[in-house]
């Protein structure tokens, strides 16, 4: 009986990743705020990664990956997320991660010459384009994007927001309803690829967010469709299932970013050690001597070591029971990791002072872009409801 | 990779004690607040578990015990900390267990006969007499109770209370200054086994905590040692190692606590999920339709589950690699789980209402006994430091 | 402009009260949980205020008391709640308080002659059945006292707890539905007066409340009518007004409740601030020089002062304008001052260490028992969900 | 005895205010992340607010203001802080009311004529100088800005760094070591007026802060002065004053801070409630319908309440008092309204989703800026230990 024995080869990828990133990408982060221009700075690093190995770590043996589990995976990921750069270098960034799995899974062989081969050799990007300006995500009832099927065509419209890297993407996977009439009604929706130059595609904009509307990679799109046809070959899956689906690759997803939070977490949590090691509040008196700053670290200490550990558990548990199984934890994941995620960020920049406010550390891009975490992908009051809900009917309540 | 794989030997003890508590002592529990009266009906529960086997769980076979690791008896002592009486029932219960560990480990063929071994089969109660009224115990320097050699005896001085069970125990382990001029602190006092009818030992009373004195097992000693006189072979350990022993004795202890809390906050987990479930707001709507009692459970679930987790990891650092390899994750564990403790608690009673005021469930028990649980054996704040420390150390910090 | 300009009159009850608690109350202090014996030492203490003109200080002159608004008579109730026993030796102890306010109000001259008078004299004492252990009491609907008239007689069955002092107690004011058919939920109940030999009421037992039932005055009462009849002329007010009425007498009560937590709070800052500054970690190195502590301090300071000038605002704006328009005030303090009670209470123990276990101080007394405020008079939750709804509803939520 | 009667003269004025933020402010928040444009449009609207009466309300009519007690400047710096361009519309924005306050307090005619009338007018803009990187500003030792007296010059070299709004700024006033030797480490340094145009004073950047460097008047500078020459009669106050005139300046400016942000606060509210009712989960079922939301609406107004009641009165106690009288509450104000107003920041974006990550509404701007509220003036830790010491002193703590 045994906690995280890890295997001598995901040993050597981790040891692998961690002399990647220290000698490519840390020197990178310097200026946090424009990323804007780092694209092809990072574009060379992947070709440095992929020289090393160090290429999709998510994918099996056959799409030309190491073939880890969902577990092992998982370290890899807390590692990348130790800088905004880490995933993208490795292709292995959402919301492309994403999309290679669910292509993967259910594209068709034409699907996957044309979408997927391009998106694992790192030559294209895409997005996925599901929630609404108008409509709370948390609802299927109250999606308003139609796709009506013409002939051999679907005929889409509809508006979008929170596509995150549209800006540059070659094809977009879009939520939209197809059925409005089923009975059930996750079983409205359908998912359809959308190449992005296709007429009547509009990126609206890059939403300005906390700040700044990014660009490239770092962005998140606005989307307007208008009478946006593709044919009918772009189903992806079939008809009806997009809910399903995106169920699915919300499971894993969530391993992903809790793990990616894990990361960031681990290094604000090194920031604020290290700055309260070295800074002096008086001669020979560091601000590591005052007892509310011990506190915030040990605190710190715990919440980090906890969330791992149900966030590993969690991937064992998909790993060996799959998505359905573990469906309470992953949401019990997301809203516990988001959390500890912001009250690190939260207490390492009370440390740093005013230097945490400024843009001299990663604190205040995490502290400002990672406020998010609370919210995409499922708000955390949605994921405390849907938690409370399965266990409270175990008790027989009629909720 | 896996967590928490459990041997079938161990699966089948948990069986057993599961059906034990649910055949015989929680039908005791409906009395909570007499537990003045409970003893002798207790000691009949003891016979019959130990007559299904189920007795000193955390011994070895050389001891009468089935020889689990720590990390085996944690799942024990979880289970038995869903009860006020698991764990006394199976003769495991604090002080007792502790000295039982200490006196395995240190005492001498001598004290094994005529201390350890009426202990293990039962037949006596112990306790352990180290904290003291007019001192902090985090300070090893300002102990007071002062064991003075006179012959081939040692003549005990001071003032002691928390002595937990005190009142019907055989003998006190007791916690007295030897060395006063030891240039290190920590090496001033020894343990040296007093029988609680030597003249000189004054039980002054059952201290009131919490509205009650107790009495027997069920209560907390105030003593004073006057002219005190045991012989020098009560010594336990060498002289001068009372606080290295003491230090050795909290890493297990610590563990059988936190394990034991997790116990109470599954029991106080289901009571919550249970009530909610049946009481209704209004026809139809029962409590846990309300978003703030969700909310409740998810949170509760998340710490509870990440909290076994915290500590299981600890237990099995102590199995490979020993007490000391294990001091931070012990601190952080005491103080992370009796806060979650106190959480979970608060929140079982919140949802009941007025009933979770009363003594018609075990919920206002709990909340004022284990208020303790952040102040005994350490308060909060001195683990928190002491975790800080360790790590600030790594970073260089000089404190 | 000007915050809580005291006038001198008031000024001048204060002194009276402070140091009449100083000389005679405070002295009693020593076994809070012996409240069962104390009653009849208390009666004593009586007579000795009224003596000193310290006796019904919510009342009018009409009344026989000296007049102060609601606001004013706030800073005698803070004074009181300092100690467990000063509401009860000033004779304006709830229930009686709201039991005095109800019958003034609504009460015709016989009842007033035979209830109120001895009341207001200190020679009986009176208790308030509403509370249902079946029945969520935020639900109107859900009542199951039932008072059926039969010629001139109210024929009452029913089943109530948490009738406080109900034990000794001369009479009771019974909530029950006599229009189980009224259109309005809230216009099916009445209240009426049901003196204790009544045949029919039954006080069930004392219920355990945090580890005890206690006796009289400082007890909560379990209560069954059957078939229990009493003269018609017992309703107080009219047929249907029970709720209206009760809202009514929740009002100020909630104030007086809030003052007198503020007493409590204050007091135990006090106990926490001396025992800090006494307390040494070392020679020379007391408690108080740890920054946790230092925090919880300064917090609790902030926190009390808040709350007390929230009390403060919603009395003046019931003197004003009255309890209606003050409802949403009466309900923010409510949840706010119970919550800023309960952190007080927390950390006052805490900083006690072990003593704070003990019945040596009143904190475990109140930690235990105050545990209740967040709880009676409607829970946090019904109060934060009543002052949304309002808000919300000037926004135009339709909720 | 009455809470915050507000006088009609003041009640004019803040309607006044109210319709000119409605009619011309308002309108231009719509870009809030391009503060750096949008300078010379505030200035039109500066002329506008001057022609309506609007200018200087902090200022006595000796020097063109109305005239106002700081509690009654404190309402309408609440209404400004609306706004993130309230207070500079009105003249009265910081650092520029500190150094006006201070100048004119200490300021000779000279210095009258030369920066105080310029800055009254509006006609120029000035910054503060104090913090350093490279050293706690909690500990006057640590300074290490030093004005050497050469003839009639002092002669500046130093390192400073948050001087806001450097950028564009007729002049700085400079903290400054002029007296290292001075026994008492609070009589060290002396405050020096720096036109910025002078040889040796240089604007390194402006600080990029939360992704933002700003420019102009919404920027942060970070300076160095090497071999800065200025003549002796810039000295302001005396010399050795620096630390005393500092702790001055900061006494209001902390109110001032904190109506600004309990402006902040309700603004941020009135956006959650609104949105919270308009938002639909599903038809005819608003986000306000969420228990969580409703806590969070209760919860945040009572601790808005309780927040402006406390910088009330602490502005009321300046006014009565004087700045050193009220010290403590300024401390307690200072940590408790910055902890507020994140709070309540954080929950008007979670209640806001995915809108509230954008710039689309102005909670993401507060968001990050505000996040500052906690460390500027002195964090959140150094004032409540200030507060916890001057009470646990009062109990004779040695501390």
């Amino acid at each position: 009986m045994e906690f995280m024995k890890i295997s001598d080869r995901l040993q050597e990828w981790l040891e692998n990743v961690r002399s990647f990133l220290q000698q490519e990408i840390y020197p990178l982060e310097q200026q946090p705020n424009r990323f804007d221009d780092i694209e092809s700075l990072l574009n060379e690093k992947r070709r440095k990664a992929r020289e090393r190995g160090l290429w999709t770590p998510h994918l099996s043996p056959a799409w030309g990956g190491p073939g880890f589990s969902l577990m092992e995976f998982a370290h890899i990921s807390e590692l990348l997320g130790r800088t905004p750069f880490g995933h993208y270098v490795l292709n292995c960034q959402a919301p492309d991660i994403g999309n290679m799995e669910i292509l993967i899974k259910h594209g068709t062989p034409e699907q996957h010459q044309r979408f997927l081969r391009p998106l694992i050799n790192g030559d294209i990007r895409s997005c996925f384009a599901m929630t609404e300006p108008e409509h709370a995500g948390s609802n299927p009832v109250m999606m308003g994007t139609i796709a009506v099927r013409e002939g051999d065509e679907y005929v889409i419209n509809g508006h979008k927001w929170f596509a995150s890297s549209a800006d540059g993407a070659a094809f977009a996977i879009v939520m939209a309803v197809t059925h409005p009439d089923a009975e059930n009604p996750y079983q409205r929706a359908s998912m359809i690829i959308v190449p992005t130059d296709t007429p009547g595609f509009h990126l609206v904009r890059n939403i300005p967010v906390m700040g700044h509307a990014g660009r490239g990679y770092f962005s998140h799109g606005e989307i307007r469709f208008e009478n946006c046809r593709v044919p009918r070959e772009n189903l992806l899956g079939s008809e009806g299932a997009g809910f399903a689906m995106a169920q699915e690759r919300l499971g894993p997803g969530r391993i992903h970013h809790c793990m990616r939070w894990i990361g960031i977490c681990e290094r604000a949590f090194e920031m604020m050690c290290d700055y309260a090691a070295r800074r002096e509040l008086a001669p020979g008196k560091p601000l590591a001597s005052r007892q509310t700053v011990q506190n915030w670290v040990a605190e710190c200490r715990a919440e980090i070591d906890a969330a791992r550990m149900l966030v590993l558990r969690t991937a064992q548990k998909i790993d060996h029971e799959g998505d359905y199984a573990a469906r309470m934890d992953i949401s019990l994941i997301k809203f516990y990791v988001a959390n500890v995620l912001q009250t690190v960020l939260d207490r390492a920049i009370q440390v740093h002072g005013g230097l945490g406010m400024t843009d001299d550390t990663l604190l205040a891009f995490w502290f400002r872009h990672e406020r998010a975490a609370r919210i995409y992908d499922g708000p955390d009051e949605v994921h405390k409801t849907r938690v409370a809900k399965m266990i409270l009917r175990q008790y027989g309540a009629k909720i």
